[in-house]
């Protein structure tokens, strides 16, 4: 989401939610009053507060359409949408940090083990999707052009790098992420450049 | 996905795919040359073939215009898409039939541990669903109207009551789900009326 700001150029105030700290920030009332969900990224414009990240970046297409991020065309938006999806409702859930806590308590996992869930979901998901791009890809997901597919696709590799996945199997996806890493867009809304980076 | 084609009124062939039998038949390579994912549902058009449930849906929206089942309005929308993700993106990934079976395979559960896992995701992530309804409901998701959020809620709730999910808290998603499941729509597309059903 921070990448699609960033792309489009629109100013905003970051607020960072930190979600290990003191247990997690996300889990405080005061965020859970704005998002009972508890989940980050969360967006608010005037009056509108808006969770879910694919909500959050079509929103963000509609509202600024300067630097689109989704194609025009019904069939090859809904490839992209696809895609992104793969990541969004396919991967990304299974492995993220809720998950993972609770997969170790129930089970009494140690972190290696606890880890290795969250690799073994990112490997099969990544393995899939390597697929799906075969006919689809150039430079980006979705032939040259960076569409919103990339956008869920980095954090998805940063992620997938951290848990120790083989990316050798990977060459397409492997290729998409460093081509993004090069646009000024990712480098601003990498991690380690947002104010709240340990 | 098979609700907005009968909201639709669009003439389908239903090819059913058995995730159970003979080890899934999601897993087949004849399935898995057409959607390396390995998910249902996935959809063909023409040229066109498509996974994921969020990218068919706006698809059939964009195709097929009448009976809209996604607000106009740019906000109305957004909110309608992160109802939707909470449960497509948020809630049905973590507890559906892949998930449950790594995680009984990995930690050596029993089936009522198995179901444990699902049941427990289902009832935090329909709880935090219940807050973010308030504002928003009538008597479907969004206000008076049918939206692509209510198809995506009665499957969930479907197979939360399956699992064995507390629903004393959940007043207004018990209310839109009876709502849903008085429409011809729901009715059809009810697991029970497919052809492939036990």
């Amino acid at each position: 989401m921070r990448i699609a700001l960033h792309h489009k150029g629109i100013d905003y105030d970051y607020r960072p939610i930190h979600l290990v700290k003191d247990g997690g920030e996300q889990r405080k009332d005061d965020y859970l009053s704005l998002n009972p969900k508890g989940e980050v990224p969360f967006f608010i414009d005037g009056e509108l507060k808006l969770g879910q990240s694919m909500a959050i970046l079509l929103y963000i297409e509609d509202r600024w359409s300067e630097r689109p991020l989704f194609p025009k065309n019904a069939a090859e938006m809904a490839k992209c949408i696809q895609v992104c999806e793969i990541i969004n409702s396919g991967i990304q859930p299974i492995q993220n940090l809720a998950v993972m806590h609770e997969v170790k308590r129930r089970y009494n996992l140690n972190d290696e083990e606890k880890v290795d869930w969250s690799r073994f979901w990112i490997q099969k998901g990544l393995d899939a999707l390597e697929k799906v791009l075969g006919p689809l890809a150039g430079k980006f997901c979705l032939g040259n052009g960076l569409t919103a597919a990339d956008l869920f696709l980095v954090p998805q590799v940063y992620n997938g790098k951290k848990f120790g996945v083989n990316f050798s199997g990977l060459p397409l996806i492997s290729k998409i992420n460093d081509s993004c890493l090069e646009l000024e867009s990712f480098k601003l809304a990498d991690p380690s450049c947002q104010p709240d980076s340990p």
